[in-house]
């Protein structure tokens, strides 16, 4: 769950009270019901209470909890890595090597991080509503909700010294003022060596079986000593049993589960497949281009990298988007919902209407969607080169009618990146630009109005010789006198890379403005008009799209059908050796020393890692995984496979929270960390 | 690869010259060429034939091969299971417990196990055809065909001694003369037991990774003596290393590389979907009937496991032509091979047009194919009824004008079947014909000719009830009377199932009919031009399909992407110890008490099984994996779920052979079967 992807195009009809084991439930909303129904449990004020306070968000983006009276806060180790970096020194590197304080005194302080635990909730609907109501047009509305939130928030922080957002659910449907204790004394403890936490690296990564201790444990201070609370989790050392009813109390980052089924189908059959195309061009004209030497290896690493990555979540995506079965439960929903609003003649007239609005927007773009893929040249130069010609012009206009990216409040970090001094590599500019004309030239064809500007009848590596030879653009001093020099500066240059800008710029312009009329101001309204009909035919009976804030799911450890058998519902120790010796022990699937040596102090059959059907999502990382009894059996660190599509539809018979096992952590802990101190604190 | 399964509706169109690592070529005409290309490694005239000479086929479906100067033959416990079975007694069950003969003494005789060794090959092609183009009438050639063939093979054997059988390779291009060294004095030496031999059982079935000691030795023995021979293969206790070149020498059962594109996407867009339908449906309906008391899920148990397995296979075969990579690979094959044809007028006037009649073909049985799948039943009774009433018609007729079934040749086995004292369940009966029913109505409609026929107005369990409650022939004497009274008797019943039967036979015999004219004989005679076209234009630069006959294979030990990640090019014994914990021990993940408690005498790091790139299929259970020294380095004993697809196309990407390490079997004989001599007899 490292690295988890988001889509501008895709903006939001999951429908219909969710099914068994599904949903990211607020904590004041849980589906107590739905529980007693299916596991004959019942969640009380008390466990629901305890858990929250136990539970922690950690504003870099992921959850925890605390795990002692003295403030142990459980979380990854790559949930830990930026603050591990960052008090990392030449001679120690605590992200590869790992750290282990064995006296509080030794704790090392995170320099910027802050953690929040939820106090309380409160519902100002009706607050925020009446306000935004009492205005009139769609502008003055809008400032008045912001203005109504800043005040709530104000008032709330002056009365109770907590943290006070007020956040945004079900679309719009409700607003809650989320109170919450904030620590900024955040101190590290321990973490494992990253290739143990990390073991399998990126093929592994979003998949399952695992073999990770991808743990880490910071303490909380207050006023310079350890907090003292009796909110935390009870470390069970035995863990999460198989078939065993547990919740994830984490904070799940965000979903677009009301995205329709015509959406869904648009990402499956256009956006996806041509997406693919790009990326796999990419990462062969990069690859190709690396074989040249090894500089150029080396230039080439982060992208090949962070490309391949994107593949594969996007293959992740596709592939559950091609399940029939997956988007079967879809269309359910979706007809079960339609059907709802269509009989409420008041709902039907508000709202009936969103679905094939939205379709139809997404039959015209399906038109035109080639364009935003085969209309590239994959280069970082061009890029700038349009960016200066397009700044020049919109900073002259009001700032409500500028091109995305240039609004005011847009133009710092817009300057920041372009005028930024990363190095950039003229050869491999050339061989983008020749590799993305070629695909251009493959899949939209030579009479291409975009390529006959570009090419006007020479070949792909032609043209990307001359433009990138030809460029002074490398130099942040160029562009910064053109953006100096403002429209007649630019209007003047003889740039290749600018003179095809200016030659692309009304292209572009049209483009984005067809876009915006046709298909995503569409959606957008369809979007709102979905949420409040979802709200409105549902209300509280089903759960909010994920929001980055504190969320309970409910499911039971179980494996699932893979690849042509079964997925068990856990790993053990035999399986890290075992996936080590299979690939001769080579990176990613190599043996820290500690592991590769400590194998016969360990019982290789302890529980590892396992997977249970909770619905998480990115930011989730490092939640604890609850048994009934409100004890921590497992820490969340990833998805499988199967739970990429989790962003649109939730499909218990295949997507899975990988967590790492309790069992797991005790007996590493206790056999090869020699870590007594801490597991004394945990009550072992 | 315990279950293989092949389709009447399939008949046969690979083509070019086979890529690297493609194919199973004959040993007269290895593929030198490509191995030198691509390995840079020659296969001698000496190797090929000490492997052709250690290479043996096991008769009753498998491969094996000679490891000892002795006779020690190795194959798969799964080949070896039915002369285990045969020689199990009450108080032996040596399927489940293994057996190990200490001395030859105690080696005991397959009943019923002929072993072939390939002595020579001789081209007979010429012999043949000039036979066949003497005759004039297809009836003629046919007879001219079989008497040569005849005439060869009795020739051979009274100058030889050997088994001599004419084999038809490239469809007709060529026909050949194998002999073969016959033994059938083979005994049994030692097989481990069945739960680690088929650890995994099932689920693991067509899978990797897996962990596996599929392995069984033999001795073969010729005048009550054990043979003495050169011809064996060395044992290498380090077994296969990753990215080995290995070859693999053995009898792949049957391909149908030779079918158009046009008959693949038949079965991915119909044949298969629909009988998937099917089969889905048949095991929710016997589900629901076993869970309605013990006795009821004995009487389905069966059926259940049957239905599930054959599922498995075309799902992955499903899965294999679903991926748009395989069938690039087919669709840029056929195009290379269209275009060699069109480009000889002689070839294009003789074979080009067979692309566009098969394809015409598919595009018709399109419209009809549902009838096949949803014109059912699924009742034993029905079936039975059905036969009845078109046997006592059909046996009037000339041979040659009869139903397929009912020719002279297949009465004897039809009555075996048909007068079957097997009990019938009659509850089962009815909820299979009401389960049928209900799908034959969602998937046709009410107003489906053939349901009107059944149902008649009435529900489908009305239906089921009256018909199975009002019949007799559960009993097998009421179908004897039929068949014994003939049309006069069958006309005359009042039974309800042979009302029925009588109602839907018309409709029956016009389905067969439009679908062998429309269809079949299109395919068939299609199938052969381009059999003849294939091998007119690349002679024998390819290989023939398989026929049960010695083929070489060569790849190298690799993994290959699935589940988001890799499957490593091989596994170890912690793997075993790691699923089987993962799974708590449970069936089929048990462990067997010899490996549960020698655990500790294991290294288990020693590799267990691997997967390789050498082109198989079913019948190739048991083969050799021999190095590039002559030496075996592992036992061929499944293929991957992603080679399931192999039956048309070979995808190098992931379509993999799985076997048993060397090493593996080494360790396990030595640390746990305490088998000394036979370690000694193995060089070891």
């Amino acid at each position: 769950m490292k690295h988890w992807i988001a889509f501008a195009v895709l903006a939001g009809a999951f429908a219909a009270t969710a099914p068994a084991d599904e949903g990211m439930w607020t904590f004041d909303n849980p589906p107590i019901r739905q529980i007693q129904e299916k596991y004959h449990y019942t969640l009380t004020k008390e466990w629901l209470d305890h858990v929250r306070l136990a539970s922690v968000r950690l504003n870099d983006g992921g959850s925890g909890s605390f795990v002692s009276p003295h403030g142990l806060l459980l979380t990854n180790h790559h949930v830990a890595r930026g603050q591990l970096q960052k008090n990392s020194t030449p001679e120690h590197n605590y992200i590869r090597d790992g750290f282990y304080a064995r006296t509080q005194a030794e704790e090392m302080k995170s320099p910027d991080l802050e953690v929040n635990v939820l106090m309380s909730t409160e519902d100002v609907t009706q607050r925020v509503q009446s306000a935004v109501q009492a205005a009139k047009t769609p502008e003055q509305q809008f400032d008045a909700r912001r203005k109504i939130i800043a005040q709530i928030e104000k008032e709330s922080t002056e009365k109770t010294g907590l943290r006070s957002d007020v956040i945004t659910l079900y679309q719009g449907g409700e607003y809650w003022l989320y109170r919450y204790k904030k620590y900024t004394d955040v101190r590290i403890v321990f973490a494992p060596e990253e290739q143990v936490a990390y073991f399998g690296g990126d093929p592994d990564n979003f998949t399952y079986p695992r073999y990770c201790l991808d743990m880490a444990l910071f303490r909380v201070y207050e006023n310079g000593k350890p907090i003292d609370t009796p909110n935390y989790l009870k470390w069970n050392p035995e863990g999460a049993r198989d078939n065993e009813l547990v919740f994830v109390s984490g904070n799940p980052g965000s979903t677009s589960r009301l995205d329709t089924l015509a959406q869904l189908e648009f990402q499956r059959d256009s956006v996806l497949p041509d997406y693919l195309t790009v990326l796999k061009s990419r990462i062969a004209t990069l690859r190709a281009f690396s074989a040249t030497s090894p500089a150029h290896a080396q230039e080439a690493e982060t992208d090949i990298f962070d490309y391949s990555n994107s593949e594969k979540a996007l293959e992740g995506m596709l592939s559950g988007l091609q399940n029939p079965r997956i988007m079967q439960t879809k269309r359910d929903q979706e007809e079960k919902f339609r059907a709802a609003v269509d009989a409420n003649p008041d709902w039907k007239a508000k709202y009936g209407n969103a679905w094939n609005e939205i379709a139809a927007a997404e039959s015209k773009a399906t038109t035109r969607i080639k364009e935003r893929f085969f209309h590239a040249m994959d280069s970082r130069l061009a890029g700038i080169a349009m960016t200066i010609v397009q700044y020049v012009a919109e900073i002259k206009k009001p700032d409500g009618q500028r091109l995305p990216g240039y609004h005011d409040s847009q133009l710092e970090s817009l300057r920041f990146d372009l005028f930024s001094p990363a190095p950039i590599y003229k050869d491999m500019e050339i061989a983008r630009i020749t590799g993305a004309l070629q695909l251009d030239l493959k899949e939209m064809g030579p009479n291409d109005p975009f390529l006959e500007i570009v090419l006007g009848g020479k070949s792909p590596d032609q043209v990307a010789a001359w433009l990138v030879n030809g460029t002074s653009l490398e130099n942040p001093e160029a562009r910064k006198k053109l953006i100096e020099g403002g429209e007649a500066a630019v209007k003047a240059s003889t740039d290749p890379m600018i003179v095809l800008a200016r030659q692309l710029d009304p292209m572009r312009r049209d483009y984005i403005k067809w876009m915006q009329d046709n298909v995503e101001s569409v959606e957008q309204r369809g979007g709102e008009q979905l949420g409040r009909a979802r709200f409105a035919v549902y209300g509280r009976s089903t759960y909010p799209d994920a929001t980055f804030t504190l969320r309970l799911s409910y499911g039971t450890v179980k494996g699932y059908p893979y690849n042509g058998t079964e997925a068990p519902p856990k790993t053990t120790f035999f399986g890290l050796y075992d996936r080590s010796a299979d690939f001769n022990h080579q990176h990613p699937f190599d043996l820290v020393p500690r592991f590769a040596e400590g194998q016969s102090k360990l019982n290789l059959a302890t529980p590892f890692n396992f997977v249970s059907t909770d619905d998480i999502i990115g930011g989730n990382s490092g939640s604890p995984v609850v048994n009934g009894k409100g004890e921590i059996v497992g820490l969340i660190f990833d998805g499988n496979i199967e739970s990429l599509v989790g962003d649109y539809v939730y499909d218990i018979e295949s997507n899975r929270a990988v967590a790492v096992h309790t069992a797991a952590m005790t007996e590493a802990l206790k056999k090869l960390y020699d870590a007594g101190p801490l597991l004394t604190e945990l009550g072992q």
